[in-house]
């Protein structure tokens, strides 16, 4: 079954959103028709939560005004990305499966009134869930208006009650083969915890004090496992009736426990969910940093922004507005960075319901609204950007990012609370993104050959293949920086013994850490160059690297900071600490300088975003954004998709998308 | 049946407050007595926690005790306000009846060892608490001592239990008569939470994520009306013994999910147990916030301040002293309210127990202290005040308060979580209590027109009905002033579109709302007439309104903040932001200026706090409290009924009561 | 039979850790016997977490495992302090007896998954641990290489289950009696909480507000006695088949809820483990708190630092370093202070499991280390020791330490959460430690006679006999200093009428506190002797006392703060409020000069630490630790027998061990 692309079937890139029709009635239908055309939708995700109506009883289905509605879209030239309504089982699934519900680590069983409630590993969820998706395709795989599929929503739920116990066992047995082995894995000599029986391991849950974090990790990797394995049946119960693409949204990093590389690779097109938690710039480069992660769980293809907030800005205990032209700057952000399109939840806001405050395309306050004005204009612009469709976005330097590691920062025990796997990432990124550099995110194990400069900012745990893996990209001429307390632990949670990290990332980085110092709260002591540094620092000794930075006080006045290793064609950067802001822009500086990375769009000036789509046979385009807030010349004048006309300069806060010649 | 009034019993003012004689023997009954005629007080509350002697075993009653606590007070000249002890079931009722104990949200059952364990709704308590008081007022409905009924404590608790849901599910039936009104209410469309069955509905109850807030803001109404039905139930069988007042004593704002509107309708005789949180002025002026409460909750009429402590604050995460005359100026500030005298809890300071280091009128140090010696002091002053009995107070200002907009408040999902209803009250009658003006408080729906001046501060959730009174209110001459975040959903808590707030509102405010804007934390914007503000801001345009100020940065700069319409013979006035105290001081003052509300006692300096009690006949009293820090002249000098002499100067500190001319 | 005494059997000061082998394998055991040489190990605590493996499935031991280890230990020199493995049941243990495990005051069971999931009321737990005892005690009773038995670790569980419940009333039984003497005990006639049938008592769990605290209070005397007698079986158990001393290790304040003084007796050896929970000097400081606690509570005797980290200081969301020669410092501290030898957990870091980042001699980057280098000098030094091995210390000031103090500071409803039992007790410990004293705990029932000056910060329960005892204590020439809220209740918690402290007490301190006023957050108060003071203020009368620093501010100007009264041949001090660091520093001058204190070792600048040992036949020794950053001559050459050459001056940071003339 050869898979229709979703641009393809669209004409072009992707505008439009969730909808819910059943929240509203028809008189409002009639101005949904006449608004969506003039925003210029062509997309519409619809059913996410419409488990209820499509199933008012158990196996008894409604599907006539899904059908009415599917008609109607498809008429007024509105394409269809059809959803799975599992994150949400009706209240009659409670009480049909109470032990379907699921269950916190203090075992409290949690039950309807929000949504995702299910267990996702009772079997009575996944076959309700397998049987709905198939109902759904089955009906549904050959109607005109259809155009992607959408499975679930924002996966995210863990549970701790006796079919996840099952489900876990299971897996382990899978994993370790033997309880010796896993006995071993999770070092249950201590704390005299060694099973010698399948039925005596539990998830983690409620306990006295510190959780066996090998037991903690596993569990981690266990349910995404899980979560995959439930996606995968509904995707492939609907391929069964369908051979259009099948995706299902991922959400924040920290959100959702999965390993969104196993998920990259059964999706046909990676879908994101995207609401940035700070304003102004900080959203357009928290922006960047959803879109680098998307595209690259997805192995560079193009993929797609599911779902962003026409007016939201998650800030703690309140929710902030966008900024005027933040809608169009953050739906570019994300077409820069190889998304089809721009999606927005959702089409109209809520009445009533938990998220009756979310934004949407058309506010409480109607059509005749900022808001729904600018979604116009953007509707309008992204129209004309139907070329970039299917083009792809290449980078020289990649972050990297394994599931495994993050899990192992969240394990109890650790000797430092501020060690915060994705802040780490974002800094990384953020520092990329501000020195004007397109990233891509890499798994440790992937070939990194095509990267002058791979950055592993929080490699907590560090496979042997990873290390092996690190040490040839170096080997062969990479440019590569460590940054503490990587390599600590193996895939085990083992830690490594003889001086952290392991012996072959050791050799490319000719360094060998004695000691971690975690610093004080508040604590902030400065480095030979200058630079300051908080939280973290680490007693190591060079063995065959240079010492670039030394510590200037306490114990370790004098002891290496920061070092360098030139080894084979490549070389191998060790930072010990967390340095600020400054010092890691000019490290950051340093490194792009020692690779050779190459400037994207050369003559703007900081504060300009340039990213370059490529398409397969050559053609490439720039997409500007100007966070600035001064005008910014181009260095010539050229033609800008986004408006059809010439542009010469881009005005604070401005955007232009020009065909490279 | 005529009600025999409280102060006709008790041949003026009431002064005294709860006595626990069980928790002592006969000698200190002794000292109680030669205190107490000392101390001048003239009414006890007794029995409150008195269940488990007076019943100390199922059904089977002891009221010997009691018989001879209530003789000995009568024989020393001391009226009893008698009690239902129904706010402590003893320990025997937990084993008898597991199933009326509460439980959480997360399904632990609570049990007995403090006070308040019980369902509310659970068949086996309101059995146990109906025939308790019935068998009290058989008992001693003729007792000479008797002068008040007090039924149960400080109604407070919530529970999530089955009978809870029983309960919860009949209340549902009666407000929505059906479940598809019930799902459209609840906007059950939105995740997939459509109800198919009644016994598909539960308590909010533990769940995954934001909880439905229209079952939230039900599952608080309901709980009110259960607690109002039980109060009922008490009160009922009581009347049928006794022609004496029924009370139950209301608490803080916040403590009790209660409409205190309703309970106002239903006891005979408005009582409040009131503690400031904070000293010094503070304390004052929440005084005077918790005395307008009471009296305008009883619709105006005579109330009772059943408890105060005689040196009690509570400061958070500890309780402060008050300062000396606190006990003498606290009291008088609600007598000046309305209130026919002065309670403290409790008479002796427990020895024992949960609440034996909250302050009496005999501290554990014993009569010989400063508190006694207060104590008795105004206690004399207070014996002079009986001509005030049955004189009541009038406003011409009102601020609205309603438990639909406040339980409305504190639902999930709402933008910001720095939207305090009962703060937002406070600081609009603290303004008003600075700038002299004695206040009400009104529902949105009470005919208004005996006000010059309403202020609606957190209107959140505003009826339909509450818009066309609030419009009439303008229309025939009142002066308006609307906050920000008013008028967003109507009485189902559905947002009201096409801009908030409603539309006839809007008719009177000559505003529309295009978007909500939360500021920043620490955020704190300046407005073109130079006041400051936080928290909040709107997107809005003037539809008949002028501008009296506006934004001046970001996106809103230019555009309105403060706004005024006239409208038929009155003006409606919106704030769209938080203004800085200052800046809110100077608007309470435009306010009252433009709507002309007359000044209580002339002369007076600001800080020197002056009510009047007005009697059916027309006499009148003012009540003057001086909380400077120097000595304040009288206009010109005056009996003061406190002391019987003659006062030409209020003292720092000093208070006087004087006969108007 | 006579006990044989540790230091006899290890001819010195003990010198070693956990070592725990059953987590490595043979080639580390061999690396294992060279280090402990190298490092002059002769001690080694083994099996406190091997109940999984010595007994695999119930009842079926398998010792062979230890048999080697210990076999081997002793071949190699080092001697064994062996565990009862009863902290830390297996896996298999949950499922045979689920009854055991541990339940929350809000009825959630834990389950196993990390240590000390059982409840120690539980029969089957009790069981099963003087099994395994027993077990232990007949293999190796007679093992040469036995040197010290290790009842348990670190006892520290709560539970609320029904077995706690049962046990709980057998304890009432005992100590009340009858249900008429417990329910005035807990003042249930307060809140109607009277109990007419011991089944109706229930560990005080999850209730509605405020627990009954005479109910809290008993709860926790409850479980340190059930403790105690947990422990008492094992040791029992041992004794039938061994005369080596028995211990159990005791933990920071705090984090158990015991006795000290009831385990202290019944210990054979004090044991405790010592984890500062701050850097630097403040970590000596707290070394010696933990010391003089556990010389104390074994009544002077001998006792033993069984666990100490080699680089690890708490320091709430991090575990921080310690510096170069602290390892040193610290130990000498301990050894200074009454300890018996210095041993560390744990011998060599964990690969894996909860424990892995905890510090051990070996650390994970193995003996090529500065920890391990440390450690190894520290051996050489400590192994010259041996002639301080039974002598004991002697202290001229006492601070009075009783749990039930602690405990009864805990129980909700007390005026302010800032009153801190340990905290209050260290900065009385610090601020003579920084004086230079050496500083005994005393119960307020000891015979006190051997004290010049007794310190009761935080006597906030005082029994009858503790308040005669004191004051015989003034009566016969000793200085008291009382401070303030002491001596509020009596042992069952009631307060204490007439003004507080207990009558007697008010004799020595000749003052009577009528009212008690905590000061606000941030409230800082100066004294008419221009001292600083927080958190806490009184209003109090002399009664015979001077006036030595009076309140300058609010109601209490003019009034006492710090009051002294000569009474027999003594003298009382009465501080009212918490004084700043200066002004207590200033306070404990006056008061050390007033009792005339002796200099330990005089000629030294204060920041020195100098302790004496005293042995019985009249020998003594000088520990010496620098903390000062310069060094300090000494007043004269001596032989130091750290080293065994002559010292004139102590380096910053150095330490001495001298024989005194």
């Amino acid at each position: 079954m050869q898979m229709r692309r979703l641009t393809d079937r669209l004409d072009g890139l992707a505008f439009g959103g969730d909808y819910n029709p059943e929240q509203w009635d028809e008189e409002v239908w009639k101005e949904d028709d006449e608004l969506m055309r003039r925003s210029r939708v062509n997309l519409a995700t619809v059913g996410v939560f419409s488990w209820a109506l499509l199933e008012p009883e158990e196996g008894r289905y409604d599907f006539g005004w899904l059908d009415a509605h599917l008609d109607r879209l498809h008429a007024n030239g509105v394409a269809v990305d059809l959803a799975t309504p599992t994150a949400s089982p009706p209240p009659w699934f409670t009480l049909a499966h109470p032990d379907a519900m699921p269950v916190s680590p203090e075992g409290t069983r949690l039950t309807h009134g929000s949504r995702d409630t299910y267990c996702l590993a009772a079997p009575a969820y996944r076959r309700a869930a397998r049987r709905i998706a198939d109902a759904l395709a089955a009906r549904y795989g050959d109607h005109p208006a259809l155009a992607l599929w959408h499975v679930h929503n924002e996966y995210a739920t863990l549970c701790w009650c006796e079919h996840t116990a099952a489900a876990f066992r299971v897996w382990l047995r899978a994993r370790h083969g033997s309880l010796d082995t896993l006995n071993e894995a999770w070092g249950t000599a201590f704390w005299s915890q060694r099973y010698t029986a399948w039925e005596q391991i539990q998830p983690p849950r409620a306990t006295q004090w510190h959780k066996n974090p090998g037991q903690a990790l596993d569990f981690r990797r266990f349910w995404s496992d899980e979560a995959l394995a439930a996606y995968r049946e509904q995707r492939d119960a609907i391929r069964a009736h369908s051979d259009l693409p099948v995706t299902t949204n991922l959400m924040l990093p920290g959100y959702q426990n999965l390993d969104l590389w196993a998920f990259g690779r059964e999706v046909d097109l990676v879908s994101v969910d995207h609401y940035p938690a700070a304003p102004g710039v900080d959203a357009a480069a928290d922006t960047a940093f959803g879109a680098d992660r998307a595209r690259s769980f997805g192995g560079g293809a193009p993929w797609l922004l599911m779902e962003q907030g026409t007016n939201t800005v998650y800030g703690g205990d309140r929710v902030l507005g966008k900024e005027p032209g933040d809608i169009a700057r953050h739906s570019l952000g994300h077409i820069a960075r190889g998304s089809e399109g721009a999606l927005f939840f959702q089409w109209r806001q809520s009445r009533a319901g938990a998220e009756q405050w979310h934004s949407a395309i058309v506010p409480h306050s109607g059509p005749d609204s900022r808001v729904f004005r600018e979604v116009t204009a953007l509707g309008e612009n992204v129209s004309r950007l139907g070329e970039l469709a299917g083009s792809t976005v290449r980078a020289e330097v990649a972050v990297l990012h394994d599931a495994d590691a993050w899990w192992a920062l969240e394990v109890d025990g650790l000797p430092s609370k501020e060690l915060d796997y994705h802040a780490t990432l974002r800094r990384a990124h953020r520092a990329l993104w501000d020195a004007g550099v397109t990233v891509d995110f890499a798994h440790p194990e992937h070939d990194l050959s095509r990267y002058r400069l791979v950055l592993a900012p929080a490699l907590f745990l560090l496979s042997d293949a990873a290390a092996t893996n690190l040490n040839r990209f170096v080997a062969d001429g990479g440019t590569l920086l460590v940054q503490h307390y990587s390599g600590a632990v193996d895939e085990r949670l083992h830690a490594r013994l003889g001086g952290y990290p392991a012996a072959p990332l050791r050799e490319a980085l000719g360094i060998r850490v004695e000691e971690y110092r975690p610093l004080g709260r508040d604590e902030e002591i400065v480095l030979s160059d200058g630079s300051g540094a908080t939280v973290w620092s680490e007693s190591l000794r060079t063995e065959g690297a240079e010492t670039l930075a030394a510590y200037t006080g306490g114990m370790l006045a004098g002891s290496p900071a920061l070092t360098r290793r030139g080894f084979g064609a490549g070389s191998g950067w060790y930072l010990s600490t967390r340095l600020d802001d400054a010092g890691y822009a000019a490290l950051v500086a340093r490194l792009l300088d020692e690779a050779g990375v190459s400037e994207g769009f050369p003559g703007l000036p900081s504060g300009v975003e340039a990213v370059t789509r490529h398409a397969e046979d050559g053609r490439r385009w720039h997409v500007l954004i100007n966070h600035r807030a001064d005008a910014v010349p181009l260095p010539e004048p050229a033609h800008d998709l986004l408006t059809g006309g010439r542009v010469d300069r881009l005005e604070p806060g401005g955007r232009a998308v020009l065909r490279a010649h």
